[in-house]
């Protein structure tokens, strides 16, 4: 058998939210990259296949450092890069995992930069967060001719309103340590009580506020915390 | 075991990349329900799930009319949702199963505007069409501090200049019927070289196009076909 790459989608956070083709792939790899939050830390998306490995498959941690320097991140996406390339050239079935949706706001992307479109690479979809907090929260995302945004609250400030202000619906990812300032964006938006809150979506630590001016601006927030805005929705 | 009903998304089009979870649920069936494309036609979302059934699962297909008349269309989900309800009552496993996700553009959510948030209803998500597309085509839908829009082709025209304006990337979905408009559109914003389309991802029909400025104004299309608009990828 050829070697062969598969980035892996492996979904919002519950193990049983993986495709079946994600989960048959991952049974029949050589060797798994998982991304690390913190060097010699634990990787979530690890956790979340980890039942579905094989049990001679080897896997590596790698971590990428969330650091301003970018040669710093450049040196280690090149590294990983090159790394996966060669476990392919020695024809070796190859995975690397991703949490959510391999294609939105993932460290996959950096490295499919550097990899290209080669025959041997092969991306599996997955669940992204903002379609389980949708399902969790059973508020829809968007139906018939309204429009979706999905934003990250990193962007400057003006292109979030001005997101806030065109469209029927929309996700704010990447809330952490931003709370407040998307709370007051809100406020101006006439938004506050069109949105919820989700963190740890499928998760056991899953948490959901859906009064947002309730919630105190200094709040603490787990890391994967998500806002979701349906300015047309409601409730039977 | 009480009475519970699952809203279970089936993906883009490939059996395989249903999650786990819906694949699970779809075993344990009492009855489920398939939306079908026209009057006594086949359901592609049934296409995709009929492996997993349960040897006793009841198929129910239902017909919603595309019609214009909203009493017809609304005196369809009023009887669908009430049907849906009676099954549960009745104690029994129900699935309702859409294409793609089941909150994003999906028929699931004139349903759950009836049906509410019962203590006995649990939504699956799923992958969309447009995670499919971009893992097929290989190219990502945002990454860092860009913002994504999936907007529908039905939407005012106005509308979706402005988002192509605005937005890094974006997914241009139901753009059967409507390719001269939008190539138009997408060719006053200079974004030809940055678009490509795609027709039923994952499926053996798939077809992908990526020199939008080539493809004839009256191009025959499949009904599931998706433009992506990436502004800031090159590939490798």
């Amino acid at each position: 058998m050829s070697g062969k790459l598969y980035a892996l989608s492996s979904g919002p956070g519950a193990a049983d939210l993986i495709t079946v083709r994600a989960a048959r792939i991952l049974g029949q790899l050589d060797v798994l990259y998982a991304p690390a939050g913190r060097k010699g830390g634990d990787s979530l998306a690890l956790s979340i296949v980890r039942e579905y490995l094989g049990a001679h498959t080897e896997v590596r941690c790698c971590h990428f450092p969330m650091s301003a320097d970018s040669a710093e991140k450049e040196a280690v996406w090149n590294d990983v890069a090159a790394a996966l390339a060669q476990e392919v050239a020695a024809g070796r079935q190859v995975g690397f995992i991703t949490l959510g949706d391999a294609m939105l706001f993932s460290t996959w992307v950096f490295l499919l930069q550097r990899i290209g479109c080669p025959e041997w690479l092969e991306i599996v979809p997955g669940v992204t967060s903002f379609a389980a907090i949708a399902a969790r929260a059973k508020t829809p995302l968007a139906m018939e001719q309204q429009s979706l945004a999905v934003i990250s609250c990193t962007a400057p400030e003006a292109d979030i309103a001005a997101a806030l202000r065109q469209h029927d619906s929309l996700v704010l990812m990447k809330v952490y340590g931003r709370f407040a300032r998307i709370k007051a964006l809100l406020a101006q938006a006439g938004l506050l009580d069109a949105a919820l809150m989700m963190s740890e979506a499928t998760l056991p630590g899953e948490q959901c506020w859906r009064r947002l001016r309730e919630v105190s601006d200094d709040q603490p927030l787990p890391y994967f915390s998500t806002i979701l805005v349906n300015k047309q929705w409601e409730e039977a």
